[in-house]
């Protein structure tokens, strides 16, 4: 098995990845796709005039505020537009995609957050909202879908213990899925070349990552990196994968992934 | 089974609806739901400033022009934010829903319209949307999950012959979905106490109409009520079912159908 994940940034190359999906779909691998829309949740706020509020945890670690206005427009933005046109691509090619929010047979169930601890007005408060950390996978719906010849496109929002939607880490889903699933490779698909080691010079490339070493990088990566290679190590902790991160831009992002081009987590 | 289709207005109960939905999955009728969100569309529309083009046929059928920006409006407002928030719904209610366009495993087909044909500036001209008429169903996808216990939760778009996503009327959909299943009773909420006699007058319900006299009705039906008679003519033709258009305004939307509030189509 094979998990694709997609990243939500604006220069992604939704197109090329379905091209190369078209081409996986025909061979004897299952593929299950996860996808983010983050760019396009952000547009859609600015053009709906919607704050997305951004609050720093007294750990220091900066996270969207997922308030109800936040999840309406991930269920717009992810599983509307970004999962819908994926899936339609998908079928143009032939590949018999279905798109699933977590929320749908609660394929995707994540544990709520207790908060988030922040200073306010010289107070410590915890700001409840709707967040929640993947937690389980429903591999028996997964299965059914894959033995019957489709391909799963999995998306935001997750569903919590109340049957809640709320928002979470797609790079967690992808960490949760590999212990049901125990895929053999992993692709992250992002917005740059792979891991760099200078993240404001593509050239830094680096091409391959030892599992000892994924917590020493981890510790110097920024915020999003940071939880991106955390959810790798958990991942190759659990079972062995190739994990693969590496460029979405290009005209074949997941051709090129496989083939080495970016970074190779060695297991 | 029982096909429950919810109308898009603005005044449907969702939450009723979706009461009256947990108390059936706990019997032993498979249920499938299809729902609109016309008023939400129209709403998304105005507030990202999208004008949403209506013409009227040479026919004298006036329909909405589903260009690219109505079909990126319907995967927001209808397979985004109210597919996912009746899933959601029914979830938080124990029952197991599972949100699909008619995309998502190419559940429901539609044959491309060829066009409409107007007047433009004295010339007839023919404008091509991305519109179709619902024409297939995948019934296997859909007895796949009723087996596995879930309840499918359909809405717009519908995928076309060349995996386009296309817009079409979920009235059409009923009847596409019961020449497949034969469900043995199918309800319409809508935001009127059923088939009124003047459209005008929430009084003049009337209880019963005879499958004979569906024609009559039609002709005299203002365009959207003669779209939906229509369907229910294609349905009881096709195999006998128990149709009933209720209200989906009131506390108990569904409930109330079952018991005999609204029109019921005698077959």
């Amino acid at each position: 098995m094979i998990i694709v994940k997609i990243g939500g940034g604006a220069g992604i190359n939704l197109q090329g990845i379905a091209d190369d999906l078209a081409d996986f779909a025909g061979r004897d691998e299952p593929v299950i796709v996860v996808h983010g829309a983050n760019a396009l949740r952000n547009q859609l706020a600015d053009r709906l005039g919607i704050t997305i509020e951004t609050v720093t945890s007294l750990s220091g670690v900066s996270s969207v505020l997922s308030d109800d206005g936040v999840i309406d427009l991930m269920m717009m933005a992810y599983a509307g537009m970004t999962n819908k046109k994926m899936v339609e691509m998908l079928q143009q090619r032939g590949v018999n995609a279905i798109g699933l929010s977590g929320l749908d047979g609660r394929v995707l169930t994540a544990k709520r957050n207790q908060g988030i601890r922040v200073q306010q007005n010289g107070k410590k408060v915890l700001l409840r909202d709707r967040s929640g950390r993947a937690f389980s996978v429903n591999d028996k719906l997964l299965h059914l879908l894959l033995d019957g010849g489709y391909t799963p496109v999995l998306t935001m929002p997750l569903i919590d213990e109340t049957g809640t939607a709320v928002n979470s880490e797609n790079d967690d889903v992808v960490a949760a899925l590999h212990q049901k699933l125990n895929a053999g490779k992993i692709v992250f698909l992002i917005e740059a070349s792979g891991l760099l080691s200078d993240p404001a010079d593509e050239g830094s490339l680096i091409k391959n990552v030892d599992i000892s070493s994924l917590k020493d990088y981890e510790s110097r990566a920024k915020t999003r990196m940071r939880r991106k290679l955390r959810a790798i190590r958990k991942i190759v902790e659990f079972a062995p994968a190739k994990v693969m991160i590496a460029d979405g831009r290009s005209a074949h992002p997941l051709v090129d992934a496989i083939n080495g081009q970016g970074t190779v987590v060695q297991c």
